[in-house]
């Protein structure tokens, strides 16, 4: 397969994982900016008309993955399939970001969950929903459904 | 950075680049499957409840990166983080797919538009859409409205 390769690095106001929101009804809020390197900054060309961008990175501070977790959403184990765990067979994460402005090779966006520093692997446009009506979430339903019975 | 390996393959109708649809308003419905292999089948516990996932994968069959290309959905060129281009400096691919129903290790989708035995990288679910009226689409919306001027 292809060898990956940084084409930049997140400045993220999180320097370690326990200071990032997680957990449900978290709102990703924080400002942060996608520094990109000089040599893919022609990349960026006409980026600036979209208004969220999709983010692949690297889960560059996670442990070996685990195939079934316990994710921060509920008490109960699930695939790490079906869920966003950092420790996945490929450790890729992806954030979708509101863009606000470019300078340069720096995209300032809304909504970081990285750490900082984090390598970025891609960014591509984010280009259309999928109908709200078809949209089905599976086990984060009912776990929250379950959390909302207990509180 | 990490070393990236195929957790399955993609099953699809399509067996060479000019089979896929592409262009505006294409629509990607074309059935097909995600074989995953079964050192990782575990992984998909709980996926079940989920009606689209986000799959990642690798354009195995495309050549060099470019930043600047012209897309098939337009006769000027764009920077490639501006584009989905199969020619990027990481070569991953991001499809969301509907999920109809799995078999053991085989995940039967719609909306696949890669090729057959595309390497997949990882599978996430689908959690959440961009507020509709928030989404702006940059240049694609140009284009179209320019080709939909000039029919």
């Amino acid at each position: 397969m292809f060898t990956p390769r940084p084409i930049g690095f997140v400045s993220s106001p999180y320097k370690i994982s326990r200071e990032i929101p997680k957990g449900f009804g978290v709102k990703h809020e924080a400002e942060g900016s996608l520094e990109i390197l000089p040599e893919f900054e022609l990349g960026l060309t006409d980026i600036e008309g979209f208004s969220h961008l999709i983010v692949l990175w690297e889960f560059d501070r996670s442990g070996n993955f685990e195939l079934i977790g316990t994710p921060p959403t509920d008490d109960r184990p699930h695939g790490v399939f079906a869920t966003r765990s950092p420790r996945r067979p490929n450790p890729i994460g992806l954030t979708v970001v509101e863009f606000q402005r470019r300078d340069g090779p720096t995209l300032y966006v809304r909504g970081v969950d990285m750490l900082d520093r984090t390598p970025i692997l891609d960014i591509k446009p984010y280009l259309s929903n999928v109908p709200a009506e078809k949209l089905r979430r599976g086990w984060m339903t009912e776990a929250e459904s379950r959390k909302s019975q207990m509180s």
